[in-house]
């Protein structure tokens, strides 16, 4: 009898201790998480702030960048809640959080497409409009197909940016915008370079904030390695193509490697995610080089910041190499296509929308928007003709005047 | 007497569990918690660095407000610590770092009510005279005083900026700042922009810094809210009072969100928390564009960098909110009039201290510290009239020349 | 019997208990720590990118310095990372990512003492020379010497770094370097004050990157205290010694509290701390007011970025003074000797084949790998002189000219 108890005695303690151990593990567990999550997710916002950034290499359109930016995150990211929250009853918690910056970086690298088509004030619309679209898509993806690997936003952020903003610039048919000077200078192009390398190595952040916390660590070596591998691939295909480097296809084709990792950064080997960045960057190149007028001529759009370029076609890429590494190519392909049409589809209806509003007055011009004669009066670089300059007939005018 | 014995095995190894359980738990949460708390301190540092930059606007003196911002934050922060471990005995632990931290970025945010108005060197002087009256400050707050809610620092690090800054400018009667040229550039602002969007993104670190690990995630969606409420009615109160937005009136009043949701961020609803930025980005906005210079006609001080309207108005507003929310409606008021209070005399103070000193002979010039001759010649924007300018009669000639 | 059974029931609850408990404090050890590692293993990499940026006071070779950097980094990291798990046989955890950012980050400085004197091709090939013999001084440090001090880098990084990049420059001798202009103009400095900046405030997670958890707090609380004293001492050494403060001396001496506390940044009190830091500063800035031309005038090597000043001198210091602190006094100073001795003669070695290549056609010039011609167009402080200006007599003309 003793020799039962005995066993009672260690099978109740052992019963005890599993559940203690259960407690504890998910205490642990979901708490260390939680709090984790919560710095990839500040690295999350801190890079859709440094895509504005990216894209301020048109001295003259700079503040309006910032401010599109700020404009389409302020109402994206509380929309995303709201109807995620209110509507789909769903959680409120640290997940949710960065799902809704997905949602407005995603918008953010969109406006790209089309910065300077339209008036500022529209941005608002404009992110009311993004966002069922963007959710639809997301519903697509993770809840209509199955086993769709995507964990770094390949195709559900970046495809889909590129696609959806392209649509938008395709039902506004603005194609003056083409015309207009988009003149850099040496300090406007160092802020690009800034956003960039600062983009670059935020990015393990971005691609592993949805992941378990034990994919955490390989997935940011996986990025980094194949954010390496395109840094060194673009600048060789830069080199050879052009013998000059253009620091508007390089400072955007580096990232490249971020962007096509996005789908199978938690599924591969490094050397896997060595060659699948060395690839994006190489791809990435010869789009800015190659693709991007031939689109512009087929479609009359101007893709403004190249985002088809960096987001569009690297995307497809990544997602379409998934269909080898992870468990079900045909979701994987589905989810590519959903992701093009999708985009094109809702982004030329919202255009459509957009165009019902008036042009703005100038496009990708500061002056749309803000005061701007103190800040450019006595700038070489942007100042209208001073009455020296004009007395001596000099060609220090810009393109504008 | 078995079953007694089975009785007094599971209770022993209950009584184990919980003593392990407790161990356990204390580890984890204080081990994780500090680990955590860790890292908001780092956004709370680097935060103090970017409200340099958020003053970078007058070109000609960028660097000087640089080397104030640094001086001021060598010396505050070793003295907070140093009164509060050699003086207080306490502990020098992650919070005591943060609290220093607070205590320093308080007075970077003040120094800016009075930027230009003394010599860089004095700026060491000023750091001397602010640590101790912010300590009483804060004594009073949470330590003479119960139940005030501020975890954020609406009222600790916000109102006590503004008023110990209008203090000490008051006290030094420096008019003739006022007549100083404040010239902005394109890319001077953009530093601005660059600063505020990246104070925006990490401001959620700051409200949160000194909160239980449990309240960090729901206190973080909250500052978001606010501010994107504050981003999106700054946008709206603009552009509807005077059409075009003044880059620097918006790049300050949407972080005003933040300055108003720090006393109840950890105590309010989502919706409450957007309404609170909402009206905080409103009124920093009026604040600037109305109060602003009926403040400088009463008191004849110059608020250099606009810290009433973003800190010291929305902190009030902030502080008061907490009045219906929180539980001690009356400690919270007179927390809110201490502040203003004691800001305002011990500030008073110091300015009659630095007024000892001689004036500096340059004012907001960064000559007045650096050799500029290098750096701004040649520079058509900062430039003395160069022989080629003065020839042709150019009118691309400074203010001040 | 029946308290014999009570006896083993007991134990047999203990011993579950324990080992329960120690595979929970694993978990929970291991888990935190290292997703805790991972964002200070963050700040490393964002560092090394503002290290670019400390740099960028050339305004007409901003963008350079920036491609020089992504270059080695591209190169460095996934290289050491390769023969660390590949050659060596060890494992690739974020330890090891860390480590391979300290290499590569150790490149970026090394990089400033010779930016310039090659072509931007072959800091692709410097990279592959710099990996092996970086990883043999971290051999010789920390694998043949034992009780070495060094955990924040002061001699693995900073005097590392300062001697590779002396011996390449030696190696290379391409002393009309010298002669080429180094413009710099309001806002390429302003870049480097940001630079300076947010490496400060980032500099804890440096030098805690690869300590266990519990010593993380101290260390930080250490560094921040010899930092904000190197400010402090660098301040006043500047203005004592000049009365004017040159902003590329006190941008980069006021990081020499970090760069001299990294040998003891967990070993010393907070006062020693705050100490070494102050001598720190100072020393760096004698550094660069008395050492700099004389190293100049002895060896012929203009060293670009003055990196012997920040991080050979303050390094060489820091790794003395744990000399006294440190258990090993011996080892620690067979460490700097060795540091200086192996990054010496094998950066010469580099700088030997590097010089096989031929010479860059221009020198501290982006217009070596990028087109420039629209960027600097109409810019007068970068311009080839306008019509306008020829016609004029205008002095506004560049040095190169």
């Amino acid at each position: 009898m003793c020799r039962r108890l005995l066993m009672m005695a260690l099978l109740s303690a052992a019963f005890i201790l599993m559940v203690a151990d259960s407690v504890l593990a998910q205490t642990v567990g979901q708490g260390t998480a939680e709090l984790f999550q919560y710095h990839r997710g500040m690295d999350v916002f801190f890079m859709l702030m440094l895509v504005a950034f990216l894209m301020l290499f048109i001295k003259r359109y700079q503040w309006g960048v910032c401010l599109a930016t700020l404009l389409v995150f302020a109402v994206a990211w509380p929309l995303y809640l709201l109807i995620h929250s209110e509507f789909l009853g769903l959680s409120l918690g640290i997940e949710a959080a960065i799902q809704a910056a997905f949602a407005a970086i995603t918008l953010v690298i969109a406006i790209g497409v089309f910065l300077g088509h339209i008036s500022t004030i529209h941005y608002i619309l404009t992110a009311v409009l993004f966002v069922p679209a963007y959710m639809f898509n997301e519903w697509f993806m993770f809840g209509y197909l199955a086993g769709v690997a995507d964990a770094g936003g390949s195709i559900l952020v970046h495809v889909f940016a590129a696609y959806w903003g392209l649509g938008v610039a395709m039902g506004l048919r603005n194609p003056s915008v083409a015309d207009e000077p988009k003149r850099t200078t040496v300090h406007s192009v160092s802020f690009v370079w800034l956003a960039s390398m600062l983009l670059l190595v935020l990015w393990p952040s971005f691609v592993t904030a949805l992941l378990p916390a034990n994919e955490v660590i390989p997935a940011m070596i996986n990025c980094f390695l194949a954010l390496t591998a395109s840094v060194l691939t673009t600048y060789l295909a830069c080199y050879l193509l052009q013998r000059k480097i253009d620091p508007l296809v390089y400072t955007y084709a580096i990232l490249a490697g971020g962007v096509a990792i996005g789908a199978t950064v938690n599924l591969v080997t490094p050397l896997t995610a060595w060659i699948i960045g060395a690839l994006g960057g190489i791809i990435s190149t010869l789009s800015f080089i190659y693709v991007d007028g031939w689109l512009h001529r087929r479609t009359g759009v101007l893709d403004t910041m190249g985002v088809h370029n960096l987001h569009g076609v690297p995307g497809i890429f990544g997602g379409l190499v998934a269909m080898v590494v992870a468990g079900a190519p045909g979701s994987q392909a589905v989810a590519v296509l959903g992701a093009i049409l999708i985009g094109l589809v809702t982004g030329i209806g919202s255009g459509v929308v957009l165009r019902v509003f008036p042009r703005p007055e100038l496009m990708l011009d500061d002056a749309e928007a803000f005061p701007m004669e103190e800040a450019r009066s006595g700038e070489a670089d942007v100042a209208e003709p001073t009455p020296a300059m004009a007395a001596a007939g000099s060609s220090m005018v810009r393109e504008t005047s």
